[in-house]
């Protein structure tokens, strides 16, 4: 790695000897790194497979993103081609197939920096929507590449609210085709990935017309183009929408269909078919294409949101261990800026946070899979709680991670700026995460609606999914805590949060149902409520989280220290809670002033003790250099040197591009006068 | 201007007519938003004044920032040498002068996008910390652009804490020379701006070494390039340290020196020379030199964390009142996205601390105004409340702006995260500013040292500076509000924010106290307390702003309907900040429980009545279309065609480049099979 190179400068490299202040950080580490890692993977089995793959990954120049902060979004697009097609190729050599265990390590290993991942999308929306018919002469070919596909939904002017989408699909009876259009600019496809410029098939949904009468939205395929020259087919206009905050090698697109005419086969046809003659035909039903939508919102957590706050965790603690800034107390060498309250409380909630949020996208995963089992059973009763579970939770996370990457990029001061630290490519990817699959607002508020729904439910004594069965249990008495070792007990911040969550539903259902006595329309009250809505929503997910990190704590095996600092971790994901938020706890006065500067002192002095195993705590997650592509977060911790080293390579290190034309003739007639 | 260009697909361009979801909102504006434009920028006169050099700047086409998100970091930086050295033409052109009325409107006219900043921080540090002799040599050289300068005070390892910094000058007596060295990786100059590529010049910061004693800091003029040809003189080692988050206009640089000859008369010596046999003398008081870097925390305020808040507010909520999502009311159209409760919730807060920070912003330029008059006059007095306001406000204004701009990136959706919005560089460049000229946690604890300094003080019966008096009388009341209207007195909230600002000093110096008596050490008990005086700086900050607001206000004239928006605005302001920090009002029951569902209802209420000016409010910022480089701000709210005509001009939309090298090869074969 060109990174490792000894600098002139630096006469004899230290790079790859670790940093003294780093190295003693790991030396008192409370428990096993190792085991904590194979905890977090699922068993050693499982990291064994991961550290496989990554090995397999890393090690091959194809895959490298070493450059990656210098390229422009030409450069990164053609990468991500390049590293898609050598995937294929690498997969066939390493044996890794689609339902083999070292699958789901792959994209993670690629930090995500690959192209055709909505040729996925396109293969799983065919494998759902299609007919068998369809997935026998589609799946095939896109399983061998012989096409490329995407996934045209979103339109310029239409995103979150599907029945507005303005392109149509006119059914011809006579040529037994459907004629597509994007009538107006609004409706041109806008935002589709590896749309740009790579796919030659896409998946359009468009409002579906027969003999004048509109269907409603389905989806079509459409090609694009020419499978000879990579021409745009008839009617097709299709280009890249330019410049994003991130994704550079992704290719998002535009498309602009003018009677574009296809096959009647081509209406993806497993729920609605289209006759011959016209006749529309609703067969089957859709709750299991409902509950595939739905999971998606839940698979995107672990690799594009929780990856990123672990790495940014990593790279702002290791960073923190070793950069030194002012004296802690006079006389002595200036401290290290982990030593500062003010930086572990930057940094240690965010931590605890990452560890929270893994142990809940755990109990997800699993709560997902009794889901598919009891569909596939023809048992639907549990749609409605995984629906608003992966809608509160989606948005929940992918919040609290982007700002924990944020707090991570900002504590570590000018350094954190620079693209060299990796902080600012993880901050401006994550971001998008509270935007797609589900505008964040938007799915809290579909969250909350089921919770009012469940509350009132509940109250009149009918029976409610196991999540918000603490609904019905409304209780109105105080927290019992007497000092502040009381609020290291889980029951009690447990209660606590559990409190809240009703205490918010509860009086927004009130509020609700005031304005509608009132007078106010349904729709209108409703929209009232919407900002206290949300908030309810949210700490609902907070209870849950809370609650599962303290039961996952409590099965933990006891031996390897591991129970113990994943219970401070617990305590101080719940106490960080309170402490941001402490008007929702103080507000009937649940927790009394006084007991809130208890929960103050605990969640200050938890700090203190959880710093003392913060770098073994993100050594666990098990990044290697390379992953990270951080100057700042690399394991030695040789951080001025990695800065200077890299830097180096920049292509604004040559000669000015500016000299001759603009700098010199400035310059040039004063040198006898200096 | 290229973007107005008509499109093909347009069919006849609708740019130019505003768009009638836009225009309706105009229509019904409260107030005259010429007059508050006038009052924004401080009378008619220098709204002309204003406009005059925005109209001169933007029609010309060397100025133009159009293809600004398509550029690399060379073509950037190249651009802003080219506007750099053109502007110095321009301004000689139009009369304009660094004293003239017209000067301060240059750089926000630029958007900032020129090279060269750091040429005047060179200059302004020669001014301040030179002798007469010394300005009298450089000034007119770099007033005259015969060298470039640039001012190298960071170092890789070092930022905050100048006492560190690891640079040396040693004095050479027999040479009468300095001799300087960067002698350790961490002491490298790094990030000095104009310095990577530009810069001929520069002020080194380094620790002053006279036979062999260290005399700290000081500030050495170093010439780093030739005159003659660019080349890196003898003994300098300089570069560009490569990509950022922003700022790719600006080759900030590294710096190492290895044994760099500089004569003795090249120590700036304004306060302390060498003489030639080495003897150290210090003259006069660098009080004022103090004042000089505090005011800058100020200065930098207005354009650099002001007028992006601005920006991105005013492209948010132009277009949310174009974007239409959803329905509110079944049967209707959908409705616009700024009806909805939750975009007004995250929106209109973000437009009244727009117009609150300007206020304090008019504020503390007065403020210093006065400083500086006292100061002349050899009075220093003013001198640590002047720290303490501009430090604790450059932080605070920098975060809350910060966040503000990331509130209105995130509610345009997927249209906010394309560069094209304009808001993803808005936000990328303001965030630095929480780090640059003072890492804000840092400062925020340089305004607590100042409060608990001053809460001592004025409990012991001294005197304390005017805007920390209210320590003085510490009230145990209650508020009095009976209901949500009284919320909207002035009185009752800026009491409340007073109370609250008191009781976080005082009861983080009653802990820092208890502590100390408890045998802590000063220094850790310090540490100890640092998160909660944050908050108290914060709180402090908060009270002032609202309290400004409100007097600002009261002071308005009636007419118009002027005062009567920022009347709600302030309110809004004002509510916003105790609806969002609820525990800090709730905890000692200052505010109760009912006066905080109080408070909620006031708070939302607000939102619908500041909802209807909201278009207006923003327009009176008064960006032009080139200024905001937004598809989504323009005046006329065409924002699907502009975005599509805008994406077409990328240098993405061209055939994709890895068409030939790996897309070919993989779909080639397969034509017959489809």
């Amino acid at each position: 790695m060109a990174l490792l190179e000894t600098s002139k400068y630096s006469q004899g490299s230290v790079l790859g000897s670790v940093n003294p202040d780093l190295a003693s950080e790991r030396q008192t580490a409370s428990f096993s790194v190792e085991k904590l890692t194979a905890l977090l993977d699922g068993g050693t089995e499982q990291t064994r497979i991961r550290r496989a793959v990554v090995e397999a990954i890393e090690s091959d120049p194809v895959f490298s993103r070493e450059n990656q902060y210098f390229q422009t979004q030409n450069e990164r697009y053609e990468a991500a081609v390049k590293k898609a097609v050598h995937l294929q190729k690498k997969m066939h050599e390493m044996g890794w197939t689609e339902n083999g265990p070292e699958y789901k390590y792959i994209y993670r290993a690629l930090s995500g920096d690959v192209a055709f991942l909505l040729h996925r999308v396109f293969m799983r929306s065919i494998s759902v929507l299609g007919s068998d018919k369809q997935i026998a002469k589609w799946i095939p070919l896109a399983t061998q590449h012989k096409l490329i596909g995407s996934y045209a939904q979103t339109e310029l002017g239409h995103g979150t609210y599907l029945q507005g989408l303005e392109t149509t699909a006119v059914f011809d009876t006579a040529t037994q085709e459907f004629v597509l259009n994007t009538p107006k600019i609004s409706a041109m496809k806008w935002w589709p990935g590896d749309m740009g410029r790579s796919a030659t098939h896409t998946v359009v949904f468009a409002q579906l017309y027969i003999h004048g009468k509109c269907y409603g939205i389905h989806p079509f395929i459409v090609q694009i183009r020419s499978l000879q020259d990579h021409s745009l087919c008839p009617g097709i206009t299709a280009g890249d929408i330019g410049p994003k905050m991130n994704f550079e090698h992704i290719d998002n697109g535009y498309l602009l269909l003018k009677n574009v005419r296809i096959p009647r086969e081509n209406m993806l046809s497993k729920f609605c078919e289209v006759r011959p003659d016209g006749t529309y035909v609703r067969q089957g039903s859709q709750k299991i294409n409902y509950f595939t939508m739905t999971t998606v919102r839940i698979s995107l957590i672990s690799d594009e949101v929780l990856t990123p706050l672990m790495k940014a965790c990593t790279i702002a603690i290791r960073y923190s261990a070793v950069r030194r800034q002012s004296k802690l107390k006079p006389g002595e060498q200036e401290a290290k800026i982990l030593d500062y309250q003010t930086q572990q409380e930057k940094l240690l909630p965010q931590l605890a946070a990452a560890y929270a949020f893994h142990f809940i996208n755990d109990y997800l995963q699993e709560l997902f899979n009794r889901g598919y089992r009891e569909i596939q059973r023809k048992n639907f009763d549990m749609l409605p709680e995984l629906h608003a579970l992966s809608s509160g939770f989606k948005a929940v996370i992918t919040q609290h991670c982007t700002a924990g990457v944020e707090i991570c990029l900002r504590a570590c001061g000018g350094h954190g700026y620079s693209l060299l630290s990796g902080l600012p490519s993880l901050y401006t990817k994550i971001i998008a995460s509270c935007i797609y699959e589900g505008e964040n607002t938007i799915l809290l508020l579909q969250t909350a609606r089921f919770l009012i729904k469940c509350f009132m439910a509940a109250n009149a004594g009918q029976p409610v999914p196991p999540s918000v069965t603490y609904l019905a249990a409304v209780k109105h008495g105080k927290c019992p805590a007497k000092n502040k070792l009381d609020f290291l007990s889980p029951d009690i911040y447990t209660e606590a949060y559990q409190h809240v969550a009703v205490r918010l539903t509860s009086s927004t259902a009130a509020k609700l149902q005031d304005l509608i006595q009132s007078g106010v329309k349904k729709h209108d009250a409703w929209n009232q409520c919407t900002v206290q809505l949300v908030q309810a929503a949210k700490a609902h997910c907070h209870y849950i989280a809370v609650k599962n990190f303290a039961e996952t704590v409590e099965k933990l095996e006891t031996k390897a220290g591991i129970q113990k600092i994943m219970k401070h971790l617990c305590d101080l994901f719940a106490l960080h809670g309170i402490f941001s938020n402490t008007g929702a706890f103080l507000h009937d006065g649940y927790i009394s002033a006084a007991q809130m500067d208890m929960v103050t002192a605990s969640y200050l002095d938890l700090l203190a003790v959880i710093r003392k195993d913060a770098v073994p705590l993100v050594d666990a997650f098990d990044f290697t250099d390379k992953s990270l592509n951080s100057a700042l977060g690399s394991y030695d911790g040789q951080v001025y040197q990695r800065l200077y080293d890299w830097a180096q390579k920049s292509p604004t290190n040559q000669m000015s591009p500016a000299y001759e034309r603009y700098l010199k003739p400035l310059l040039h007639n004063t040198l006898s006068k200096l």
